[in-house]
């Protein structure tokens, strides 16, 4: 791993538009499901998967029977993360207000759930149970009435749809499944077929396909936004414990070739110390061949000359995750502008964020945390703002409102305002 | 203006992603923009605009010179709408909270403003100062330190800036505005030159090109949604007043061509009453050829057989406006579901909401309050998620985390739960 003054190092990940060949077969796969609805998605399923796909929808029987497939241990982890999630989110919940004011009019903020959001699960193993708990028990919290989620048949090298992935949809209160993944899922959910109605909204990780077919239909349908590689910050100082340091820079580094660990230190002793255990540590690990590309093309410890530069180091990087392991963590917390998660002290390692403590791990990637935020809560609710102007209101304000639009040069604006002044019989112009 | 039933009504209208020739010019000035920095924009504006630009920013002399030539009721009108628009946004603030554990973790949700917005201005005739004031004013509550504003210096017809459009900026706090329109200025707000430094978000309404310009920065900024045409709905019973409905669903239909004003009533005689009001009140409009076109084009009188049939059409059409004329109109106020501003009884006319009473003008377009809100405070924050995690928490529920790694296949994020485990000597696995 290399180690650098940070004055010196920049971050830059292209992230992926997909080719022309790509966004054309995408195009193709969303005409084609508008056109045919369900008899597109089996034989694109056939097609491009070689999966005959029957029934389009998941039994409940075959939820019955994921819950007999998964170990015990699973299942009591996930309830308790369920549980942690749902607490964290429930903070995040707003309320409508309506404010009556002197005059007698009233304004106000309607908060309403979206009715119908749509919820893509990668399959394989890119199926991960701590993300469909991610995204939707957030869409529950807000009150989504209808959350619906697809996922891929069948993929190379794993039979029908991952057990506990069915688990965790039900655990988060999912129960409208369908077989269908790619492009196709997401043209099913912004425009409806037979069997799959139209969603409002749709979340979830997906390959470049995915993406791309998100991309297509946003406007018709709201899409989260599409994440980059993942990133994780470490700030650390040199209380800290190189090995954890290491460890936690690994578990970024794992999960795929262009993801990107820094640690940043003022301290030259623990950039050395890092850099050894980042070796040692790396070469024991099943994914060792991704976590070393990543390490070695987006990896870095930037060396910095005290804690306050490390903290505009960060503030530049936005990163994703961010762990800060000094003697004092709170103390630097007012201090970092840009981090879509800030993991303080060394018990919170990333891990505890990413499938239990309770805060969503959907995270702003690329830098992005400069203006994008954890998936909330208020991802799944839109507002209305109410406005009931009072006559007394409107005769007090109406020839104000008459001169701003005419001075915008409105009059049809101006004179709705003065058909009424004139009826109340309060017109001066 | 036609007369038809609600259920064999659709709205439809194309969104407009501009021309492939369109796109090329906008990416090919952004690269210029790039590149070049200031040397571009002046560049270009003599190219594109036949205008010689001096100095790029504003003085503050001459903002003192606009207030000069503003009357004094359009100052006092502007002055009292900025303050109403400010309390009503006020409302919608938000604090940080964190929440301490019973096993001494600490979990929260840190709110913080973006730094830098950037706002377009349009030109011409499409500068409207009540637009400064509706994007600026919330970007101000939320604390953005840094509100930038950038305008075309001249177009056709109009010479140098419009003197509202700087008097309204001033009132909303926004003294840093530079002379730039055009895909131009939205590449300088995302990527920086010498004078103008780099926003994290864009906002505000422009033509084309501009709308293209913000769509292929995103990503390295935010931006605000894309505005599509604008749209009224008036659900009315009989005692309603023909003639405010009319005067209503025109000041919509003067906005352009493409806007749609739609009546919704269960009374014939109101119907009739209305389209003949229409006719009559159109004749005699300022800007008719263009409220003329909208109303054939895109309007409708849509008669339904009772209001509770009224309320579900206009949950299907998700108007921008809405606004209720009956008997008892908060009854309603619950059932209707997608609108982004909902104005109540007869003397809520909608520019009463477009200029004056606080809550925000710019509003989910083209069905999209499906899924989409007003501008608000939250558009210019964003959040991060705080996670402390006690060695007590880490000790309780580190194996079930491990547990949750490794069903994902995600072995380096166990270990780091799991070096510290061991380290506390309480491993187990």
């Amino acid at each position: 791993m290399k180690i650098v003054p940070a004055s010196e190092f920049a971050l830059k990940r292209e992230v992926e538009y997909g080719s022309a060949e790509q966004n054309d077969r995408v195009k193709r796969i969303i005409e084609e499901v508008r056109q045919e609805g369900d008899a597109a998605l089996r034989r694109l399923a056939e097609q491009l998967d070689g999966v005959r796909v029957g029934e389009l929808r998941v039994t409940e029987a075959e939820i019955e029977a994921a819950y007999r497939e998964v170990d015990e241990s699973f299942l009591a982890a996930i309830r308790e993360a369920a549980v942690n999630v749902r607490r964290f989110h429930e903070k995040q919940m707003r309320t409508s207000w309506m404010d009556l004011q002197a005059d007698g009019s009233i304004l106000g903020q309607v908060i309403r759930p979206l009715r119908r959001v749509g919820l893509y699960v990668p399959g394989g193993k890119a199926a991960y149970p701590s993300s469909v708990l991610m995204n939707a028990i957030p869409a529950q919290v807000a009150g989504v009435p209808e959350i619906v989620m697809v996922t891929p048949p069948a993929t190379a090298g794993v039979e029908g749809i991952n057990p506990h992935i069915l688990v965790a949809a039900a655990e988060a209160g999912v129960r409208e499944i369908y077989r269908v993944g790619g492009a196709q899922a997401i043209a099913a959910l912004a425009y409806g077929t037979e069997s799959i109605a139209p969603a409002d909204k749709i979340v979830g990780p997906g390959n470049i396909y995915v993406a791309l077919a998100k991309r297509y239909v946003f406007g018709a349908v709201d899409i989260d936004s599409i994440a980059g590689p993942s990133e994780i910050v470490v700030l650390a100082d040199d209380s800290a414990d190189a090995g954890y340091i290491a460890a936690d820079l690994l578990s970024q580094a794992e999960h795929d070739e262009m993801a990107s660990a820094i640690l940043i230190t003022p301290s030259a002793e623990l950039a050395e110390a890092v850099r050894l255990e980042v070796d040692r540590q790396l070469a024991l690990l099943p994914r060792r061949k991704i976590a070393e590309k990543s390490i070695r093309d987006y990896g870095a410890i930037l060396t910095v000359a005290s804690l306050a530069e490390g903290v505009d180091a960060v503030n530049r990087l936005a990163p994703e995750h961010l762990e800060i392991l000094v003697r004092e963590p709170f103390q630097y917390l007012s201090a970092i502008e840009n981090a879509g998660a800030i993991f303080l002290g060394p018990y919170s390692s990333e891990p505890v964020g990413d499938y239990f403590a309770g805060p969503n791990h959907v995270l702003p990637t690329n830098g992005t945390a400069r203006f994008s935020s954890p998936l909330n809560v208020d991802d799944f609710i839109k507002k209305s703002s109410v406005i009931y102007y009072s006559k007394e209101a409107l005769l007090r304000d109406g020839e104000k409102i008459m001169t701003l639009a005419r001075h915008e040069g409105l009059e049809a604006h101006a004179r709705a305002i003065q058909i009424r002044l004139e009826k109340e019989g309060n017109a001066r112009g």
